[in-house]
């Protein structure tokens, strides 16, 4: 889970045989171009397209945009800029149902992060509604072993919406009972998982993929939460009212715990990390984006869109 | 979670204040005497008791001796007969008020079989009501790396019964996904957590102790079943038409794929084995049995068991 693609669709998606063209919205003018000035100009697009999370509900929006601006505000002297080039920072499929903003920041060598990943999806389904996924996750590198942090809703209808939020660990929480005190006991994050918890509509979520399952941690938040008898405008009350401030405390603990880089390792520790997040790195890509991306956006972009975040992923 | 002590209290046990001495049932023909007879007639008395299961309901009793005969019946040649003294076999408080059975056969040293451990609990509740807990869980010694086997049955009223089901891994799980397919993915596990999950009745469990999260696999049934509207009778309804088959499936599993000792491993992986698995002993005894034997059997006879247990554990 360290390393979080664009749209992880492993939770039981729908088949995607999408829509004929709709009328293109703001992305017909924003059509990749060839030319140099053309790329700036993109990349600079690149940037504000992450942050316009289009298509979701306003408090979706928000929360969005507070939580990417609070890491990379707290982040910044660590962060380089984003490198993807501007047809992976924002892509779309040939028939225009399907689009997608994906950003990402490498950490500098001395510092504790390996990178932060921000996305987003949207795509029309055959049945007339969408499927909106945002993400933001965050991953240190071995110099430290603090956990990571990973934020991501998959909203399938307006009344449908389901929520990612933890800090997975980066070690066997069986043989390290200490890191397991050290970052999820003395942190109380079970307190806001159980405050969730407390609402009607929300209920637990599996996901489909085991692997999935096993790279959260004990406190993780994986719930599903339906607001049907209350419709749209309660499922934004919940957002706004519930995911929003459990999601800015889980990001703070995240950002004064794990991001400073305190619990530093030693060399043969090191070692183990290093090929531990990569494994995380690697099935998670496998998994989240393997078999989704195809069938959403053909096999080109999809080999686009891969390439060049195992190319961040392993630099 | 390996080892998995007689009642594991660690899901929000209720305080255990308990009632003044009621009129004694079965036991108080069967006080502990000194003579070596008797200590003779103990250890088979022991044996049977475990099988009593008294105090629950008809349908949970016949899957606790059902599973438990399974087991002995099929890992009988690798079974050595139970050491433990007769008054760990069978104890009770000062009071009269709570009584438990163990039982604990080591596996032969050229077996797969590390020990296997049944047990029950009675506790009367100042309530009135009272806390039944049965147990069977089967662990494997580092001569292989297969998964162990636990089933718990929690029961604190005649319509509430917490289920933990479960074949708890012996390796991280995020490092090794060939085992997490092995014996999650291929055995279909899910299969039978989802079966369970249909039932209105069962919602997810989450054990108040974040390491027994952790030890267990992500295809563990851990749930809570409350059949308040349909009364005790729905409660029996449940255990005997969807838990029996279930937990019957599951051992089938791990008597087919597990403990058969066909994973076999190396010298290296074994000491890590080891490691892992008397680490897990240690945690889930102080866990389980560490704070609520002393509040429900006073400090000798918990001194007394928990001795008795550990010497099993480390022989």
């Amino acid at each position: 889970m360290a390393a979080i693609g664009p749209h992880r669709l492993h939770s039981s998606p729908p088949s995607f045989p999408v829509r004929s063209p709709p009328p293109s919205k703001i992305y017909r003018a924003r059509t990749p171009a060839s030319s140099a000035s053309h790329h700036m100009d993109l990349q600079v697009q690149g940037r504000r397209r992450l942050k316009d999370f289009p298509y979701v509900s306003a408090p979706h929006r928000d929360l969005m945009v507070e939580l990417v601006s609070t890491v990379e505000t707290r982040l910044d002297p660590h962060l380089l800029p984003c490198t993807l080039p501007p047809d992976v920072q924002y892509y779309q499929n040939p028939t225009n149902t399907a689009h997608a903003s994906l950003h990402i920041r490498s950490g500098h060598k001395s510092s504790p992060i390996d990178f932060i990943l921000g996305s987003w999806l949207h795509c029309e389904l055959p049945s007339g509604g969408a499927l909106n996924i945002t993400s933001l996750s965050a991953n240190l590198n071995p110099s430290t072993d603090a956990p990571n942090f990973l934020l991501e809703l998959i909203q399938s209808s307006p009344t449908s919406l389901i929520l990612i939020l933890d800090l997975p660990p980066r070690k066997d929480l069986v043989l390290h009972p200490d890191y397991l005190r050290t970052f999820y006991e003395d942190t109380q994050l079970e307190r806001q998982r159980q405050l969730l918890e407390k609402i009607p509509e929300v209920r637990p979520y599996f996901s489909s993929s085991l692997y999935i399952r096993c790279v959260v941690s004990p406190t993780a938040i994986l719930v599903r939460i339906e607001s049907e008898a209350g419709g749209g405008r309660r499922m934004e009350e919940i957002v706004q009212d519930h995911v929003h401030p459990i999601a800015k405390e889980v990001l703070g603990i995240w950002l004064d715990r794990c991001a400073s880089g305190e619990s530093s390792v030693g060399e043969t520790e090191r070692a183990a990390l290093e090929k531990r997040d990569q494994l995380v790195k690697n099935k998670t890509i496998e998994i989240d984006l393997g078999s989704s991306m195809p069938r959403l956006f053909g096999p080109e972009i999809t080999d686009r869109v891969l390439g060049a975040i195992q190319e961040v992923f392993n630099s």
